[in-house]
């Protein structure tokens, strides 16, 4: 190409196709298969766009955009982690940093540093618009595993209070979608679709809510 | 759920899930399968966003990205229209009107009114933004195409001639895009990839030429 710096973006445009191929432990609504990490990360936007409105704080609209646009592209490198794998989660800032250096590294300097910096604001959580971004991306599989019966806390035996504490990110970043988070676990509860984490005897709760 | 008008956004934001079900003519590069909207979609985003330097006018990049994420919603009553299937396209905008109804309309009235004038904004080619959201959408499938060794030309027996008259709105939205377009036209022709339209006789060319 006779452009240097046109076919270096063009470079990594070709290349974030991959996010496409990233498989997410969310499955789609209306077909049986599972959510990639690209589609995923336009429902986010969109999601942005219509519930700004309820963010904690006063949120710069796009930037929340842009966040939820970008926060997923190091996956093609580093995998999608499934939140409730431990082991998986250990290691995942590390090979993620790695992905980050290759996959904005293939833009020029200027763009690297800028989709970089948005990467990292996501991740840090440490302003409002991140906050957010969170809020959002966590309550997306809550919403697709409640309208799917179940969806993937049955196939991998999640109970309420991981749940729970999964969520917890929503409250930071609004009020409003937290309500709506707690009434949809209890109404999953009730309607048997998560079970109830066994309840926890006294002298370890009383240790628990001490530490 | 507590809160109607939440309620409402969150139906629409189910119900836009959908759009993860229309498939495209074009494939996914580093798998074998169609490309479908919602993720297209994202893909636009990204370009827009990385690509906005190239635009023959000034752009608000935000509002570049906010035209993309919402131009393909209307497929999931509308379907995806080959681009090459002339009768197709002849009720194209009527069903995507009846389209952009339904699915905007569920939306709160102010979100559906801002959303559906994005649409439009899209549509009607109009502001520099549009423009250059037309841009990147054409030569999203030029690139895909290419860097598949031809794909959708090839099963559909397209020639470059109907490949530049598809492309001709990159022009409007941005010189270094069009010169790119123009470069891939010419290595896709000279690697067999796309076959050349048949020579038009010189007297149907000069009433091609004066109509």
């Amino acid at each position: 190409m006779s452009q240097p710096r046109l076919a270096q973006q063009i470079g990594f445009i070709l290349e974030i196709d991959r996010l496409k191929t990233v498989l997410r432990q969310t499955r789609i609504l209306h077909e049986e298969r599972h959510e990639n990490s690209a589609e995923h990360s336009w429902h986010l936007a969109m999601m942005a766009t219509v519930l700004a409105e309820h963010a904690r704080e006063a949120v710069e609209v796009s930037r929340v955009v842009e966040l939820v646009l970008v926060h997923d592209i190091v996956e093609i490198d580093a995998g999608d982690t499934f939140c409730y794998d431990t082991e998986a989660v250990e290691d995942q800032s590390e090979r993620e940093r790695q992905a980050a250096e290759r996959l904005f590294g293939l833009l020029p300097d200027d763009q690297r540093d800028r989709l970089r910096l948005r990467w990292e604001e996501f991740e840090a959580r440490e302003t409002p618009e991140a906050r957010f971004a969170h809020a959002v991306d966590r309550i997306m599989p809550l919403l697709h595993n409640y309208h799917s019966g179940g969806g993937s806390w049955r196939r991998h035996g999640v109970n309420d209070q991981q749940v729970r504490r999964r969520m917890a990110p929503v409250r930071d970043g609004s009020e409003a979608l937290w309500q709506m988070v707690e009434e949809m676990i209890d109404a999953a509860v009730a309607q048997g679709m998560l079970p109830q984490a066994p309840p926890v005897p006294p002298t370890q709760k009383a240790e628990a809510e001490r530490g």
